[in-house]
C-alpha cells in the first residue's frame, strides 16, 4: 500500500540541497559566530551571507531588518509582545483577526492580561478579513494590527496590501504572519507594506526550529530572550548557524522554483477540489475557491469525524 | 601549519553518530509530533524516547520533567522570567551569583524593571561562591536563587549541593545552569538537589538551537513563548525534533563516554595548567586549581592583549 501524507504543510522530509547546507556546518567546525578569533570570523561570515538570502527571498531593503528566531512561533511571539511593550506609552489597543495562529492569538491573550485591549476581527464566510470592520476598530489608542497573510488551516489569502495601507495612514505598525504562505506565494514585503513579517523555515521543506522576523528599519521592539545580545540585542542566544544556513538554502530554492511548482500545484489542487466536491456527496470547501494558496485544498466532510478521515 | 582551535568549548563539528541520529530525521518524513495522524504518531514517538534520553542523562525521576528549548538561554529565560513572574505572590526577591551567563544576568536585569529586587552573590578569588553571603542575603520575600554548575569562563565548579541545602531549608526555588558542566562532570539532578537545571546540546558536541530545562515535579513556571500549547503549555512551537533527537543522542553518548574523557582531559588539561605555568612568564591561573572542569584552563598573561592571542 501507498501512503499519501495530506498534511504535507504540517510534515516533511527535508529538502536534500537543504540538509546538504546543513551537513557543512554540522560536520565541520565553524566556531562560534559571536567569537572574536579566526574560527568565529568564519562563522560570522556565513550567518550574514545566510542572511542576505533570507532578506532577498522577501526583498527586504537590508539584511539588519531580518532577526533569526527559534521558528514562527518566537517570531511571532517577538514582533507582537515585543512591540507591545516597547510601545505600550503610544496606546495599549491591538487589533488581530480572529483566524490568527494560536502563536499570535496566545500573544494577544497574554498581553489582556497585562492591561492591552484586544479586538479580534470578523472574516466574512471564506475567512477573509472584513476591511470596513477594520477601519472602525482603529481608535487613537491603536499601535499594532496583525493579519496573517494565509490562513493554514483554510488556505485563504488576506488583503494584506489593503490592511497595511489603512496601517500607514493611521501611523500603526502592521505585522503579518507568513509562516503559511512563504514559499507558496510571493511574499515581498515593499510589495506588501507590512512593518513586521514572519516567515518559518518549516514551510519551505527547510529544517525545523529556524525561522525570521523582518524588522523594518525603525520599528523598535523589546526582546522576548535576554541574554548575550545576539541579533542586534533582539534575540539571544548562541547563533544556529546550521539550520540558518539551511533556512537560507531553503529560502533561495524557493524563491527559483516557486513560480514554477505554484502552477503545477494549482493545477492539482483545482483537480482534487473538483473530484472531491463533484465525486463526494456532502462535502464542502473550506475558504476561498480563488484567494486561495495554490497547494491547499481543506474541506468540511459531513457527518464524518476528522479523526476518522 | 596545523591549527589548533583553543575556544572548543565555543565552536566544534557535530560528533558524526549525532549528525546521523539527525538525518533520520531530516531525511525522512517523520510527521509533526502534535498531529494525530500515523505520520505524527511516529514523531509523538521519538520525541517522547529522545526526552527520556534525555532525563535519563541528568538522573531526572520522569521524563515529564524536561520541557525542550531552542538553547541554554532560553532554558535560563523561562526559569528566571518564569518563575519570577508565575511566583511573584510569594515573594519579589532573587539571589544569583555575579559570575552568572549573561543570560541569567540580564533576566535579572529586567525583572529588576519590573519591581524585583535582585542580589548578586559575591564570589572568592577562585570564583566560588561565598555560602555565608547566600544564608545573609536570603530574607521572607526571596522566591528564587540561580547558581550555575561550572562557570563557563574560569572553569570553576560551584558548590551546588550545599546551596541547594540552603535553598530547601528555606524553601527556595533552586535553578542552576549547568551549560558549562554537562558532558564535562556528573550532572545528576538528585545529586544536586536542584529545582530547576538548564542543559544544552552545545557543550556535548550536539546540535545548536536546542537545550532543555529540567523543571522540578511541582515548580509552576509562566511560558516565555505563547502559541500552539506544546511542552505541556510550557514552551509553544512545532518541536525540532531533528535537533531533539540529535541533543538525546549526544547526552547518550556522553553518558557513556564521560568518565573515560575526563580522566584523559584532566591528564591534558594540567599538562597544559603546569606548562603554562612554569614556560611562561607573568601568567596565572583563572579559576580553582582543584574544582574545575576536567577539559578547561584559562589563564591571565600580562601585559597582553586579549585579542592578540
Amino acid at each position: 500500500m501507498r501512503v499519501i501524507n495530506f498534511d504535507h504543510a504540517s510534515g516533511y522530509a527535508v529538502d536534500e540541497r537543504v540538509v546538504e547546507e546543513m551537513l557543512k556546518y554540522l560536520r565541520e567546525d565553524y566556531g562560534n559566530a559571536s567569537s572574536t578569533h579566526s574560527f568565529g570570523q568564519k562563522a560570522k561570515h556565513a550567518l550574514e551571507e545566510a542572511r542576505k538570502k533570507v532578506a532577498n527571498f522577501i526583498n527586504a531593503e537590508s539584511e539588519k531588518e531580518i532577526v533569526f528566531t527559534s521558528g514562527a512561533t518566537e517570531a511571532n511571539n517577538l514582533a507582537i509582545k515585543g512591540y507591545a511593550f516597547r510601545n505600550s506609552r503610544k496606546g495599549k489597543h491591538i487589533i488581530i483577526s480572529a483566524i490568527e495562529h494560536l502563536s499570535v492569538i496566545n500573544c494577544a491573550k497574554y498581553l489582556q492580561k497585562h492591561g492591552f485591549k484586544i479586538t479580534y476581527l470578523p472574516v466574512d464566510e471564506h475567512g477573509i478579513v472584513d476591511l470596513e470592520a477594520l477601519k472602525e476598530a482603529i481608535t487613537p489608542e491603536t499601535i499594532l494590527i496583525s493579519v496573517m497573510h494565509a490562513n493554514n488551516e483554510i488556505g485563504t489569502i488576506e488583503p494584506i496590501r489593503e490592511i497595511a495601507e489603512i496601517a500607514q495612514d493611521k501611523k500603526i505598525a502592521f505585522h503579518c504572519d507568513a509562516t503559511a504562505s512563504c514559499g507558496k506565494i510571493s511574499v515581498d514585503v515593499e510589495k506588501l507594506g507590512v512593518s513586521m513579517l514572519t516567515i518559518s523555515s518549516n514551510d519551505l521543506q527547510g529544517p525545523r526550529g529556524i525561522g525570521a522576523l523582518y524588522i523594518r528599519r525603525g520599528i523598535a521592539l523589546e526582546p522576548i530572550l535576554h541574554g548575550g545580545g545576539q541579533e542586534r540585542g533582539l534575540r539571544s542566544g548562541t547563533e544556529n548557524l546550521a539550520s540558518i544556513a539551511g533556512f537560507a538554502k531553503a529560502c533561495e530554492i524557493a524563491k527559483e522554483e516557486m513560480q514554477a511548482n505554484a502552477e503545477k500545484m494549482k493545477e492539482l489542487r483545482n483537480k482534487i477540489i473538483d473530484g472531491v466536491l463533484s465525486g463526494i456527496e456532502e462535502t464542502m470547501l473550506t475558504g476561498h475557491r480563488e484567494k486561495r494558496l495554490p497547494n491547499h485544498a481543506s474541506f468540511i466532510f459531513k457527518y464524518i469525524e476528522g479523526e476518522s478521515i
